[in-house]
Order: C-alpha cells, then structure tokens, then sequence
C-alpha cells in the first residue's frame, strides 16, 4: 500500500524548500543536528559523551583550518541520547563532509529556528470533581507533563504547590537555577525548570541572553503550562473578562519546564536538547505549541525527537499551527504525534448596548477597562460611516462625549472592524458601535477604545433608531462575560492549520480538536498585554490568547490525566482514547462548523472536539507498539540514513520485513489524485486494524458505517466479540470511492458500537483530493 | 454653670444666618416642620394622622386662599410621631401664622436641603473572629443598623446575606417597592428598604423624581451602608488596588435603608420622615453621613430628630463634616450624636519605580489600571518642571514614549499636584513622576495618567540619577497595596470638620474619630468613578472614597454591635464605651496627628481613635438618662417653643426643676474668652460625673490626671470603689484654667485605672480659647 506518487510530489516541494534555504548558508560554520547509531560506537569510548567530544576532535586534527567570524574550530553544542542518538555542533561544509566519513554516522541537518503557534476550558470540557477523568487520576497528580517553550513565571498563583502531595520519586529533573530563578522557586507543582540556548550561542556567540534562566519573558510558555497544569487560581480576570477562578486542565499535574525558545532566538538544538533531557527526567506527557513550516520529517527536529519520546512511552502533544483555512497548512502531522486543533468554546465577551429607545443589544467588546458610557449621544452619518478616514473623523464635534456607528463594510465583506478600530480610536470618540461580521474579531483580545461589535441585522435596528430620532443617546457595559446556550460551541478557529500532513499523507491529521480560542491562563506580570487607547499599555497576571498553541496543552493535560488513570496505556493508546470518543457534532447536535459557517472535515479538526471523561472510558483502543511504527517508516521509502534518523540502528532497516503504513490508528484517509479532464476513476484502500478491549470485561461490539459521499466502506467482521479485558480483535475496512468533481472532502466514519453497554468507538474516514494541497506554499 | 456668654455670641451668629437665608423666602408657600405637642391633641381625634390633617384643612377654611405657582392650598406632607410630633406641611406665611394659634403648637421653621458629608478597615481596627466585638457580638446579626442615606444598590455583593441567620422578630420595617426595586431585593441582609421625598416635592411639585425608589443613583447611600453593615465580598478591589476582601465594620449587622437623598434633592422633612420611620421600624443604630452649616440646634432637625431617637434608645452615629482644618467647622455637634471624625489607616496605595540604574522607590499612584511602563526614557528638564504650562509641555518629542519629572512646587508649598497632573494628562505623556507633599494627595482617589508621587527627598535622587545619566529610564509599576509599618498610622484627615461645635459649646466635639480615608465600600456598578485621560471614563463595584462620611457608619457598625454585645447598654452608655477606650495615640505610641503633621486635639478627634475590641469591655461607663437629656436642654437658654421642639411637650419646660449643662459626659471641656490685651485670669470649672461599672464584678479604680497647659485638675475623690456590677460612684472634677496668649488649645485626660485590672477609662480634657470661633463662618 502506501501513498508512493503524493510523497512524491510532496518530497518535490520539500527539496524545493530546504533548498531554498540554502541561500541562507554562506560558506561558514553553522549548527548540525547530527545523527548517530550509538551501536556503531567504538568500544575504546567510556561513554558516549567521550565519543562525540572526540569525533569533533578528530574532526577538528582532519580538516584544515577555517576560520569564521565566530568560531575558530568545530564545537560540540549538545549530546543527545534520549529522543535520539547523536550531537548538535558547530561545523564548515568541509567538517561536515569529515564527520559523514565517522563511524556510527547517519545524518545530519541544519539548526533551524522553530516558530512558535500562540479558564473555563475546564468546565467547557465537562471536568468536574465529582466523576469522570478529574477524580479517577487525582486532578493528574501522579503525572509529570513537560513544557518545551519560552520559561515559565514561577509566582504565578498557577504554579502554587497547595493541596500537591510529594513529588513522584521517579523524578529525576532538576530546577536550575538562572538569571532571576533559583531552586527554591520550584515546588511540589513546578517539579523541573531547565533552560537550553547552546543553540543560540553556537548561532552568534556574542549575543547577549538577557535572561538566561527558564523564566519567560514572553508569556507563551507560561500561558501554556498553566492552560495544561495550571493550580486553581481565584479571582483572576483578563482586564474583568472571563472573571473566575482559572485553573489547568490537570490542576494537579507535575510541571516540569524546558526553556528552548528565548528574546534571542529559537533553535532546533536547543529543542531537541529540551525535549532529550525531559524523557531523560522521566516525563509522562510532553506539550509543545511550536512548530515549523514545511519541512521534510526527516529533518523535522519535533518528528524526530518526538519519536523518540514516542518509542520511550512518551506522548506528545503538538499543537497543529495557526495558518489556517489554507487546505495543507498544518505542522506537527507526523503519526506518532498528537496534532491538535483549535476551538471556540461557547463563552462570549460581552458589553450591553441600551439604546436611548431603551432597546438592549448585546455585543461582542474586550475593551480592558470597566468604560462608562452613559446616555451619550450616538452619530450615524453616512458620509464618515466607513469609520476609515482621520480627516472626517475629525469632523465629529465633541469627539470625547460622542458614540459613533461604524458599518459593515460591504467592500471588505464585514471585515473591517480592526481598521474601522484604529481610526476610532485616534478619533478619541467616546465609543464606537461596529458593525461587523469577521469572524477574525471573536480571536483577538484587542480593543483600545470603548465600543461594542454587533452584527448587520442588529446594526440596521441602531442605525433605524438613530434615523428616527431627535437626540440619539446610548449606553455601553463592559466586562460581560457569558456562555451563550444559543450559539453553537465548539466552533473550529478559520486560523487553525489543516490537514492533510505535507509530511506524511498516509495519516489524516490533524488527530483532535481542543480548545484555543480567548483561553484565559497565566503570564508574567511584567509584559505589555492590551492598550487603551494609542498611549496607555496595560499589563495583567492571566491574559486571553488564542491559538492552536493554547490547545495543544489542552490536549496534553488530557493525555496526562489518561496517562495517571491507566498507567499501562502506551501513547498510542492514550491518543486513540481520545480520538474515538472525540465528538464531531457540536452541542446543537449539529457537525461541527467553522467559525465562516462551514461544517469542517477529519482534515480540519481531527477525529472531533476532546471529551475527557468519555475519554477515561473508551471501551478500545487502537493499540500501536514501537514495532508497528519501525514497520510504518520502514514503508516510507527512506534511505537508510533517513531511516536510521529515526530508528537510530541499521539493524531494523535492514529487517524491515513488514514494512506497512497501515498503521493501527483510529482514523482513516483515502486520497484521490486531481483529474483536469473530470474522469475520475473508482480506486479501492484496504486497511487492517486491531482493536483492544480496554473495557472492564468481555464485550461484543456491532460495527456501524457512516459512508462518505461517492464511497461505499465495507467492514468484515461486522461483528467483534471480545471474551475478557485486553482482549485483542481485528477487522478490514475497505473503501472504494471516486473523485469529486468538485474535490470535495467527502466524511464518513466507522464506529463500533458495545452491545448491551455505553461505548462506541468512533472512526473518522475522510477521502480528498491531492493534488492542489501541494501546489501552493501557503 | 452654662457658658451663657459664649452662646449669645454663637446665636447672634446664627441668628444673621437664618436671616440671611430669609433672603431666599418668596411670598410663596415653603414646606415647613412643624412642631406638635401631642398631649394637647384634641380628644376628638382618632389619632394623630387625623389631627394633623384637620389642622390643615381648618387653616385651609380660616386663612384667604392665596395661589402659588405649585400649591394652591395648604398641604400636609409627612405626619411624624417617633423621633418628635408634628408635621411637615407645605404653607404660606398667613397660613402658618394661623397653625401657630393651633392647639399644640410648638415651633415651625422652613424646610432645608441637607448635605452629604463624603475595606481593609476591619483589620486595621483589629476586629477578628476569634476574640474581641465579633464574635461578642455575632458579628453584628442581632442588630439592625439603619442607614439614612442617597438609597442602597441591593445587588452588591455586600448585601448578600450568606451565613444571616433570620431576621429579628422584632423587625418592623418595609422594603418599599419603587422604580427598579421590588420587595424581593431585600433579604435577611438588607432587611429594610424605605425613600422619602415628600419634601422635594412639596417644595416643586413640577419634580420628576428619576429615581423614585431606594435604589441608590450617587454612590453614597450604598458606599456608607457597605461600610457598616456590608458581608464578606471577595475578589474586590478599586482598579486593582485595595484588592481583597472587602466587608463592612459589623459584616452580619441587618442593614435598614432609608433613601431622603435624590438626585432632585435633599430635604429636612425627607430626613426627618426617615430617621422617624427608621425609630418606629425598630433599627438599633442610625448612621448619618449628611449635615448642616451652621444651624441653631433648635432648628437642626438631624439634631431634633436625634434627640428623639436617643430618648427611645437609638443612638445616631453622624459625621463631622469635611470643612477642616478650619476651626469650629463642624456639624452634628448635638449632645446626644455621637460625633465621627475621619482619619487615614496605615495603609498605602504605591507604585514601585525603577530608575535605569536599579534604584528602587515606592511611590504613591491610584492610576485606575495596571499601566505597562518599562524602560522607558525619562526627562528632566528644569523649564517645564513645573509642569504647569501646556505650550512647554508640547514641547517633548514623543510623549507617548516619555516619562516626565514634575518638580516639587515650593511657590506653592508643594501642593501642585492636582495641576500638575491634570497638564501632564492633557499632555499624553506616557507617565509623570510627581514630586510633592500635599497630604491631600493621599485622601483623593483621582489619578488620570500612569505616574507616581515622591516626597522631595526621593525626588533628588531621581533628578541626580537622570542628570547624571547619558540615556536615563525607568519602570513603573502600578496596583501595590501596602500596609506601610513605618508611617504613623492612624493619622487625622485634613479635611475632618472641627470642633467646638457652633451649636453648643458645653461638650467637647467631635467624639471620636473612626477611619475615613481612602476606605473600600461598594458602590452602584453604573456610576462615573474615575478616568484615564481626559478622555475613558471609568466604573465599578467597589471604590475608594474618603470623608468624615465614611467615618461615621464605622463607628455606627462598632456600637452596633455594642449594643449586639450589651443589649441593656443605652446609647450614652456605648458612646461612653467607644469614647473612654479610644486610643490617642498612634501605633508609634505618640499622640495622634494631623496629616501636615500637626498635634491635634480632642476638638479635632474626639477622644481618640475608636478601639472596637477594648469597647466591648470598658470597666465603667458614663452613662445618661433621657432625664439628663431634658435636664440638659433645661439649661439652654431656650424659649419654651424651642424646648418643646426637643422635649415635646410643656410638662417638662415647666418643671425644669434640676436644669444642668453637667450632662454625663466622657470628656471635659474649658473655653476661656479672647482677650486682646492679653491679660488672662484664672477661670474655674467644676464637673460632676458618675460612673457605672459594667466589669464582671467589684473593682476598684484609681485616677490618673493629665493636665492641660496653664491649668490645674483636681478630682475628688481619688479613688472609686465599686462593690458590685452595676454599682454606680460619682466624682467631682474642677479645672482652673488661665487663658494662653497664644490662644493654643491645652490638652489633658482624666483616667481611672482599674486596680488589679486591666481597665482603664480615659476622658479628654481640652481647654480652649472661644471667641475667634465664631468671628469666621467657615
């Protein structure tokens, strides 16, 4: 089987850009992460530190001497052993080439900088004390999830240690101590706090780490951590929204920080090294909202390493990228990941308009402040209703004591509202009222002038009022924060990246959707958040961000509570639970739709929207070991370099007896390649999986097919009988479809459903069309 | 005794006063209070609604009808019957020359308007739940405070009532429905809620009352109701400072609201018709935070109206005012009010500034946000220093991005703050750093642009550092709350009104002093409170407000629950209470100061800082009798109509058989005339005090004099023996004083030191010059 002619052209555009690049290489020393197979070590090495040391020496007595602004001679950055075998280093082109020649050598690729994806939630998800995944894993207790990202701001109320029981003793990380951090600042909640920026250093050794600690600087990774383990914090607001008690999704789970990405830069080494040293500390779930664009998995530091983890019993969770609705747009698509999407909840920010007709409108505002806006006189004049001149906003008079509407902008199709904002507020109007329809505004927490958005149907009734009226007068309130029963939740973020996986096509990704929209979590106290007006810039202790990055530690927490509630679950279990009980329709009861209006696909938002406690309970499981993923790279047409970069020794390659990208994963994906002429022909995929009986007893599950548009799926057996706990059972799915003309994804799903009992184990299937994925580079 | 010359002199003062206000009398109906002697009320009358409603009609028939613009006949507005008998009747001049000749007349004057005097502060007076008048007293649950006030916003968190047991039997009040407020707002918290506005309609009857309920539209009413009576409400603060918990003096105290404040106006008749249903509701306290300038006790009718709640066992808790420092300043000087001065807490509202070279300094700032200013470049320039001129502060280059040094303003005696701040605001600077001295900085709330307030010394360091400076910064950060160890805490409010009070010089006024500065109470969440710029106009739940009007319901709530702890307790008892055991001294046990750093008085505090915890336990007390009370007003000097006022009827006057000004009283004081020549002559004053002992059991007490300046004190005899609880012992006192050239106040103190105990009951003794007093009006 496999996927041959899409890798192909998928490879195609991967050379295209790793080749692009090169441009970017001048003929100096740059940063190597290289592979090694640590079998092929010689014996005189006491270990393999000594061995990588002295092939860099070796290296260094071999190649004649260049010499580089920065580096005299080749430098080893980092030794690796943990996600994989080898070293980072600094080298020429001609070092490199030495290196190729030493024995245990598989790979090597450039460092790259590493781009970064940017509480309720908990409720949203359904947790709660009583039953379900909170009390059967203690809130996470007993589990350590792992944070690679910017640091951490330890004094969070997040990150205090009451009501935490003792550290596990199985926990061999440490809280080093930095600029601004010592050991003291970890807790029986911030177990570990490391810091890697080698990386950075070998880059440019004269930079300057202005904070040279695992504390952020930036509040992404402290956003992130708290969102995944964050302790219940009370009383916490972002500037009076979403005004609660904030807490992580695991409030009890073990965080341990691995700060990789700093002020002065991003690299791959530096991650690698992160994520080395956290399976190497013994953590049970990693998180990581980072990711590249674009890039071959064999030179995909998060793919290799994440493997890895993957092979030690490490889950990783990846969030998928921000760069969304482009069809191909996602990161983070390898199979042993992960990748999550992001949602809305159904929580809104609100400020009430009551018209001087006593009419109340509800609209959407995040102004930071409590604004008062009281009974003053609201302008609707069509010549400066476009809100997008200085100069006629400089006709209002009294600008300061006057609320001015804002309309739909037709031309932009509604989605002025961030330009319209802008002239607004260097108006210095008292208030603006927007009339908008982007869906863009319900994603960003900016708005520095009073005002509420409202939407064109209610627009017309306050224009309507403010035509047939003397004296127009309006109120505004601020700081609404409300869940709406009547708007349909979760909603797909248009920004989250989607699938299929350039990397890897065999695969539908991403795998889940989790929430990432406004998700109010910590960050440093010390940070410029929102702005009021042009010239007042405001800090806060809990922040709304949005991003798949925000939904990755979702999905990490998650998977950390499953990891303590079922310690035997490998992280392909772990994932499958997730995924089969994911719920694709929305609490309407309705397919889940993005938030432009349109049901989403498997390729957009995974298998459906996390559900925790049913997660807990998954009846089976689509069970993957080591091997099944050896097998699966063993089909993915790699030289045996590529392939030892993962696998680490030839010994596999070399056996790879049963190469196979059906791996048992609990989705589907059947591609059609593009036809100009329209003939598309009937093509047919064949995949085996095996489920596992999780469930407390024996079982019999009845099969129940949902067939995508122009498919037929046929299932054999239709019926699996499952005799005991961990009982293993198999069946074939076939699908047969035809393109689409319209090259439409066309959804359907495979759910097995307990006899006599409440699970059902869901399957998305999903075929698409190839061929335009490909075409475009975003 | 009696100090008949000095009283001339005031009601000569008076006198020109109400004349003065004649001015403004047109030859039209006024609504007037009218004084009845109910024990002359004609047998023919069912009851005294239909007394007071014929005399009207019978004027109606006996006087030519004459036609305002509003009234076109006579016309009753209330009938009172608790805290006096009469009236209140809207009349012309003919028409109340007719009531005069009424059967019971008493006395009329002219209806006036009244006006208002403007949490952390139940820690600061140690109030805890494990020892002391909380839990003595329940924290208040058996005792129902009635607050005469601008209405109540019942949604407050503070009126919650979580944890009140049910509402005492004896309860007799009504929560009045309105506009916006219905029976169901009130709750086993606000257990009464009633509005008075008669009077404002009487006096206009073209008067749309906006809000024609209890609810409260100023801030007022809900501010001083939260303070004495307001539940633990968590998660409050002002704009991030002051944040915490926030809860009234007595936090299970039942709250009776009575609204006679409108945004239309503030009338005597509203007033009085709201302390009379207030006495017949059965509140224990009444709290009062509204007065007068300048008014004849016989026509101050919180004064009238205090009397009679006094005679019937409520004491009323009122402020001073906030016309100090001026000398003789004050109202609510009655004899029987306990009277509030207002004072700072120890605790500070900051900033925390950090110059470019490390150097830390806390600043004072109440800019209503959590302002992000870091790193940014700073400015001196000795030109625009002053910071007083809009041209040269246009001057600097990019002030969105600066910082501004204000200079200390010495022409101005430091105190240009306010203006400073309000050039620096039209400015747009990004922060300004004030330097300053104004200790009205510290009582005002009003912040519109980031920056900070140093003193002068601080402010030399930071003009050295940017002077010396190549690139100077700084950072400043806001939201701080601090208790400040160092500062001298309590310290007198500038503003607190001072005594002698012009209504009667016989007592030393005010009586205490309570905390009123910058206090955390809540506030209606749809009111204007602060701004940033000129141009973001500010709301919220709960604000800092200062005034001797935030002092008075502190010490409402403390003899609350007095009177919770000590059921039998009249209200001169739990005045004796609270004065006897307040503190002179601040927690750096020196006498307590004025915040220009001056010595004050008892004329300027009372007899100290309330002590809540040691007034639950006081060893004796100086109790009074209603008897005392007519015996007092025997010795006044009134006319039998003004005697009547307060005494209701002739019985009394007639048989003033025992007239004294020597009421029972806590504290002393000894005026002497101005003489321009300066020669001074021994004057003597004698006392006669008694004291119950309200200990456990037998006790015996020992005085300790302080004595006054230029004066001598004797007490006989010098030791008290009381055999019993409730055992009573008398004392005389005898000061003689020489009048001080430099018309300085003499301070001392009278205490009787328990023996083998640990009571100690402290009065103040001050002698004063009298004359300039009353030369000034204001």
């Amino acid at each position: 089987m496999g996927l041959p002619y899409s890798l192909h052209i998928l490879f195609l555009s991967w050379f295209l850009s790793a080749h692009m690049s090169c441009f970017f290489a001048v003929a100096k020393r740059s940063t190597y992460i290289v592979h090694l197979d640590k079998s092929l070590m010689p014996n005189v090495f006491a270990d393999h530190h000594h061995w990588h040391s002295s092939t860099i020496d070796s290296i260094k007595a071999s190649v004649p001497s260049s010499v580089d602004r920065f580096h005299s001679s080749p430098k080893l950055v980092y030794s690796y052993d943990n996600v994989f075998h080898g070293f980072s280093a600094v080298l020429s082109q001609d070092e490199l080439e030495a290196l190729k020649k030493s024995p245990g050598f598989i790979s090597a690729y450039k460092d790259r900088t590493v781009e970064p994806h940017t509480t309720y939630t908990s409720d949203f998800l359904k947790l709660n004390p009583s039953s379900g995944l909170w009390p059967a894993s203690g809130l996470g207790q007993d589990v350590i999830i792992g944070v690679l990202d910017g640091g951490v701001w330890p004094e969070s109320a997040s990150f205090r240690d009451d009501g935490m029981p003792e550290i596990p003793k199985r926990w061999k990380g440490i809280c080093k101590p930095g600029t601004q951090f010592n050991t003291s600042m970890c807790n029986k909640k911030l177990i570990g706090a490391n810091y890697f920026n080698k990386g950075i250093l070998a880059n440019d050794p004269t930079v300057n780490i202005s904070m040279n600690s695992a504390r952020d600087t930036d509040g992404h990774g402290t956003h992130c951590a708290s969102i995944a383990t964050g302790n219940f914090a009370k009383g916490v607001s972002h500037f009076g929204y979403a005004a609660g008690t904030a807490r992580g999704v695991a409030p009890r789970a073990r965080l341990a920080v691995y700060k990789f990405s700093f002020n002065e830069g991003t690299f791959t080494s530096d991650l690698i090294a992160a994520m080395d040293q956290a399976v190497a500390d013994g953590v049970d779930i990693i998180s990581i909202s980072f990711g590249y664009r674009f890039i071959p998995l064999y030179e995909d530091a998060i793919s290799i390493a994440s493997f890895g983890a993957m092979m030690k019993g490490v889950l990783v969770s990846a969030s998928a990228g921000n760069r969304g609705p482009s069809v191909g747009s996602l990161g983070n698509g390898s199979p042993w990941i992960l990748c999550v999407a992001s949602g809305y909840t159904d929580r809104t920010f609100a400020g009430t308009l009551t018209l001087g007709n006593g009419l109340k409108i509800r609209g959407w505002t995040l102004f930071p402040a409590r604004a008062f806006v009281k009974d003053s006189p609201v302008i609707y004049n069509k010549t400066i209703a476009a809100c997008n001149s200085d100069d006629l906003l400089a006709q209002v008079a009294e600008p300061e004591r006057t609320i001015i509407i804002c309309e739909y902008n037709a031309d932009e199709d509604g989605f002025g509202f961030s330009s319209q904002m802008r002239y607004v507020t260097r108006a210095r109007l008292k208030a603006g009222i927007f009339i908008s329809e982007d869906p863009g505004v319900f994603r960003s927490s900016s708005f520095p002038n009073p005002g509420v958005v409202i939407d064109k149907k209610k627009g017309k009734q306050v224009i309507n009022y403010v035509k047939s009226s003397v004296a127009p007068t309006a109120t505004i309130t601020f700081q609404e924060t409300y869940v709406d029963g009547k708007r349909p939740a979760p909603v797909l973020a248009g920004s989250s990246s989607r699938g299929p996986s350039r990397s890897y096509l065999g695969i539908a990704k991403p795998d889940i959707m989790a929430p990432g929209v406004l998700i109010l979590a910590a960050v440093p106290p010390n940070l410029f958040s929102e702005s009021i007006q042009t010239n007042i810039l405001l800090s806060t202790d809990y922040e709304l961000k949005s991003g798949t990055s925000m939904a990755a530690p979702h999905a990490a927490g998650i998977a950390a509570m499953l990891k303590g509630a079922h310690p035997e679950w490998s992280p392909s279990a772990i994932r499958s639970a997730m995924m089969t009980t994911a719920n694709p329709l929305d609490n309407t009861q309705k397919p889940i739709r993005e938030d432009d209006n349109m049901v989403v696909t498997p390729l957009d938002m995974g298998a459906g929207h996390v559900d925790p406690n049913r997660a807990l309970d998954p009846g089976l499981v689509y069970d993957a070991t080591p091997q099944d993923y050896i097998n699966l790279i063993c089909s993915m047409n790699f030289t045996e370099e590529q392939f030892k970069t993962f696998a680490r020794s030839s010994a596999n390659y070399n056996n790879c007896s049963n190469p196979s990208a059906d791996l048992n994963y609990p989705s589907f994906i059947a591609l059609y390649p593009f036809s100009l002429e329209g003939n598309y022909t009937w093509l047919e995929q064949k995949y085996r999986r095996t489920l596992t009986n999780v469930g407390k007893g024996g079982a019999t599950y009845k099969v129940k097919i949902e067939t995508p548009k122009n498919s037929t799926v046929s299932v054999s057996p239709q019926t699996l009988v499952f005799k005991e706990r961990n009982d293993k059972q198999s069946y074939t799915l076939t699908i047969r479809h035809l393109g689409d003309s319209d090259q439409s994804r066309n959804v359907g799903s495979v759910t097995w459903v307990e006899e006599n009992g409440n699970h059902s184990v869901r399957s998305p299937i999903v075929t698409s069309m190839i061929i335009d994925v490909w075409g475009s580079d975003d």
